[in-house]
């Protein structure tokens, strides 16, 4: 995504901690505390500018959503949409993937969503993809027992790569589509990306996976 | 496959005895003692007219290959292009993959290949695709440890579900390519299906799975 240069962003983001998560960190084996109820807690990683999670908020009451992402820059515009809407199950996080395992405590959160992460197409940097295995363990460490992760990418290759990642790893595939628009998947919330490359006649892969016990 | 009327199809297979199986039961445990080596048996599961069976019998002299069709008016086809090539190393069996269990002794097959099998898009035929888990319970009977199956279809749908039944029923997702033809894979060797659809121009669909163990 690309860098805009927003000396405000990070203001703008502490400037809005019913929105915006100020100490993630502290919260570890607390988060029913923060939302105050008992509801699944359902994250995104890597959220963008945050269409889908605030849409998925808006559809799902009842469930706690957290959107995290490690641009400043790109959050701000997600934490627009959050102010509009004010929903109280929404959060936004600016944090790394590779520390989530430091933010929540095993069984925390029910379902990770991971939507158009970024490809990184050259082999050596695989480690950098959000399926690769050093990834998978860190979302395994966060998992309820029942936990999924679902899965939306228009890239192919990363796709390919994933599912294998998703399989080697010990993941169970439980959906695939290759092409969701024309799917019998229901109440899907488009992102930023997916909208785009949607329009250009690009085919949505998606899938859900979940740990094998 | 269209069926032709082909009154001579059965004395056809059974007038060559060197390259169609005859009693393929009696061979239960014995499969080395019938190619006279100690070579790997990889099998084809609904082989149609043989260009794939024939071609990587070609390329690959030291496996055994033997395909499987459950029509003798589609086996006579791959007949004549066998006869063509007097491989030591291809065999024909005219026998339904339900049977595969009767014929094989668990660890004797390293390898099965399903190519372009019938989809069988109505759901209530679901039972019927090669990939469903009653055959692929057949075919974890007849697999060594190492055993792999390798499946190429056009089929979105067919892909989608079997790469769900491979998991579900335990299988573990090695290789997967959703455009064959623009992959790193080598050595393809193409069915008759394979050819065809992808003259029409579409994409070709590629998994390898093993067992878990
Ligand atoms: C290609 S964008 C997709 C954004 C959005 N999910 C969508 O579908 O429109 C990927 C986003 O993931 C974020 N990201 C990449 N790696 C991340 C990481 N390790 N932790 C948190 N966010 C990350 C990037 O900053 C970028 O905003
Ligand atoms: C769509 S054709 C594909 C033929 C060939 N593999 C190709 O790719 O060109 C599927 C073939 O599988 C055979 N077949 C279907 N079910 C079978 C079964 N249960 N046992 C053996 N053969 C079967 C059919 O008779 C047919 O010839």
């Amino acid at each position: 995504m690309r860098l805009r240069n927003k000396p405000w962003a990070g203001d703008f983001l502490r400037n809005h901690p019913q929105f915006v998560i100020q100490q993630p960190f502290e919260w570890k084996g607390k988060w029913n505390d923060l939302f105050g109820n008992e509801h699944p807690v359902h994250i995104e990683v890597g959220t963008g500018k945050g269409q889908f999670i605030v849409g998925m908020g808006k559809q799902n009451p009842h469930i706690n959503y957290i959107g995290i992402e490690l641009q400043e820059s790109v959050l701000v515009s997600a934490l627009k949409k959050l102010k509009e809407e004010e929903l109280p199950n929404v959060k936004l996080m600016n944090v790394n993937a590779s520390q989530l395992a430091e933010i929540f405590a095993k069984g925390e959160v029910e379902r990770i969503y991971l939507n158009f992460s970024d490809p990184w197409p050259k082999k050596r940097h695989a480690k950098r993809r959000l399926t690769h295995h050093s990834f998978l363990s860190i979302f395994e460490s966060i998992l309820a027992d029942e936990g999924e992760i679902h899965f939306k990418t228009d890239n192919q290759r990363l796709f390919e790569y994933s599912l294998v990642s998703f399989s080697e790893y010990g993941f169970l595939l439980k959906w695939v589509s290759l092409d969701l628009h024309q799917s019998d998947f229901t109440d899907n919330v488009m992102t930023e990306y997916e909208e785009k490359f949607s329009k250009k006649g690009q085919k949505i892969y998606r899938a859900e996976v979940k740990l094998r016990k």
